[in-house]
């Protein structure tokens, strides 16, 4: 399989030159002029087009739940699929707001989804109770990373030029933190989290569900697909995959939240080359989410105090993407204006 | 002069049920949630509407620029305001982006620029000095606020539901600082910035030059026209009109950057009851906008490190608010969906 490919330097320099003549002090428009520069870096562009977003949306449940580590029953994962379908999640409204391709793909779910209009890819129906058990086979995590894989390749074919990932699965921040414990050597208390608002009750049993996880591997060596069959999730192995192939296409990656970044770092524990491809949108609510950012070299452009995942997140900041494309493309520079620069 | 509207408390009361009822965990869109409902109690509808937004740039020069307080030189107040009409500036790139009505008033500048397609409004020529003498007369001040509530009027008139007023004025920073100092009792050191970036020597000037304004005026009791009129610009006292007029006219204001806030306290100053029609847009990186917005109350939705004015950071965090309506226009509720809600 070809490797992914690095960045652009040379556009990204021209870039970075045209950002210092456009009309307004250099450095006044903060990130939106840093991400314009990667982007054009990513594109091979000095003035990168504007963006067409792809978001897919990977779906699968939890074994785990059996802990009694989320705040709402399994059998929601199953009908905010349906919800997606309708156009009624935020995910749907934020996709038609910000004219986005979606698309859902069944990569786990425990009930069955198959007369809804989604993509039929499930790989098992749930996981295992990683609590005592591998959440899946490696077979299957290596299924599913492909489930994610097949998912980017639609995306580009249909003219995406940014991924976003979404997940949908109750119970997910469980592997989540579990894996991102795992990857970057923080500790439970720093990374579990109430996800979408356990009690505190809750919240003890799931970091002891997580510590007993990490426990049941420690001095294991493990690579990266072992890592996602020990401690994954279906639709977080998917998302994995989905990464690693938009990076192997050249296409921009926008990271969601905590599960879209747990699942980034499986991706650059498979292949680390995936890195200038990831592109931080906010930072969410949950607890270790910027540690997991951190751990990948990455600072979120906004906070907005989220905690939905669904790539919700990352919708909602793909309008500052579009206004730094549309800012470096569109401003005249101190010459073409006959604006005098800075004296003093 | 009729009084300036309360909002509606039963509509925010029944978007706030509203949010409650929407298919994701309850406060898991964290400030956009919180925008929608302010939105709703503004607009006077359960569920907003989407917002046609209008910005006015408005322009003036500072006599304050004679001590050397800004990084670039005072004919750049006019060149920009060119680059305005041309389309090359940053808020032209982002009005046309937002689809946004925009119009540039000349408030004071000291160049003609009576050929140029703007609105003419020039109530002098420049601002005096501030350091050493009143910037305007009280008559001025005054005539300063009506050139910003005849553009709020037009903007209104013109179909505008959201009003953003920008700034042009080399030297503007340094009035801003002075007026924010005045009217929070927040000290030099804690809100004078370094502009569009002005060296070391020259920030040690700009707050000795904010330091000698406000000890010129120590002791004095002055009401908000006052104040406008000894540390003001020309452009910043057409802000706080235009504020004042768009809350009487029940029009929800997006405030900018620090020039735009320092407008905003003392709009405040004239009348209190202003308040809950001003949200805040971004934190700029200019020292003291911060505090500056906590002294009205107000907690910035995101911080890009922008430092550019002209209603930049307020245009960009545009599709944020017009997010935060659709996402509660547009989402299923629980019912609707035939999703369960939470159970632990």
């Amino acid at each position: 399989m070809p490797r992914i490919p690095a960045p652009n330097l040379s556009t990204r320099q021209a870039a970075e030159a045209r950002q210092q003549q456009l009309t307004k002090p250099a450095g006044s428009l903060g990130k939106l002029e840093q991400l314009a520069v990667t982007l054009a870096g990513l594109q091979g562009r000095d003035i990168p087009l504007p963006l067409s977003p792809a978001i897919t949306v990977f779906a699968g449940d939890h074994g785990v739940c059996a802990e009694g580590v989320s705040a709402f029953p399994p059998e929601v994962t199953g009908a905010m699929v349906a919800n997606f379908v309708h156009g009624g999640a935020a995910i749907s409204v934020l996709a038609r707001a910000n004219q986005a391709r979606l698309e859902v793909v069944d990569a786990g779910v425990a009930s069955d989804l198959s007369t809804l209009p989604i993509v039929h890819a499930k790989v098992r129906a749930g996981s295992g109770n990683l609590r005592h058990e591998a959440a899946m086979t490696r077979q299957q995590a290596e299924a599913a990373l492909e489930v994610g894989r097949d998912a980017a390749r639609r995306a580009i074919a249909d003219g995406a030029t940014l991924l976003i990932a979404g997940d949908m699965g109750i119970g997910n921040t469980t592997p989540s933190a579990a894996l991102i414990c795992r990857l970057t050597g923080h500790g439970v208390e720093a990374i579990v989290g109430r996800g979408t608002g356990v009690s505190d009750a809750g919240l003890a049993v799931k970091r002891q569900v997580v510590a007993d996880a990490l426990a049941r591997l420690a001095g294991q060596t493990l690579d990266g697909h072992g890592v996602l069959a020990e401690l994954g999730g279906l639709e977080i192995a998917a998302m994995a995959g989905f990464y690693l192939e938009g990076a192997r296409q050249g296409v921009p990656l926008l990271l969601d939240g905590f599960i879209s970044t747990a699942a980034a770092l499986a991706a650059h524990a498979i292949d680390a080359d995936i890195a200038p491809w990831l592109l931080a949108s906010h930072c969410s609510q949950e607890t270790g989410h910027a540690l997991a950012l951190q751990a990948l070299g990455l600072s979120p452009l906004i906070d907005l105090g989220f905690r939905l995942g669904e790539g919700s997140g990352a919708a909602a900041a793909l309008p500052l993407l579009q206004q730094a494309i549309a800012l470096h493309a569109g401003m005249a520079t101190f010459a073409e204006a006959g604006v005098a620069g800075k004296s003093a």
